[in-house]
């Protein structure tokens, strides 16, 4: 199975990456984007064979080690192997 | 508009980022952790009134500043603000 992972960060926390791409984008000549949010990505190629348990363990390891679950937000969603 | 721009590595392109994350998971005890691939994740409120060209300048965005095209995939999402 494979855990593909979003990781956010929460609303209200200043997202100074997300500004400086902003400004970026409109140096670049993009006008009028109003917000830019980074977050990061990550697809995990889990052993688990069925869908529970590998949602489990990704929640699992988003608390223990991919979020910082003190300012950010994170998404599991499980995705068949192709 | 929103637009949700995810940007991974190419197949093939060597993550070390993705190996830190795999490695750091097997030491805490998550076993049979096969592959980890890390990317970005980027939300952009854009000012464009349509699917179309919302796409469209996300695109050229990706191209220009956000992704490095030469090792990098991107893919773009549409969304109705919330």
């Amino acid at each position: 199975m494979k855990a593909l992972v979003h990781i956010t960060l929460k609303p209200g926390v200043l997202d100074p990456q997300g500004k400086a791409i902003a400004n970026a984008l409109t140096n670049l000549g993009f006008q009028g984007v109003n917000e830019v949010r980074q977050g990061k990505y990550i697809e995990l190629d889990l052993p688990d064979s069925d869908r529970a348990s590998a949602a489990a363990s990704a929640k699992d390891m988003c608390e223990r080690l991919l979020a910082n679950t003190v300012i950010e937000d994170y998404r599991v969603e499980i995705v068949d192997q192709t």
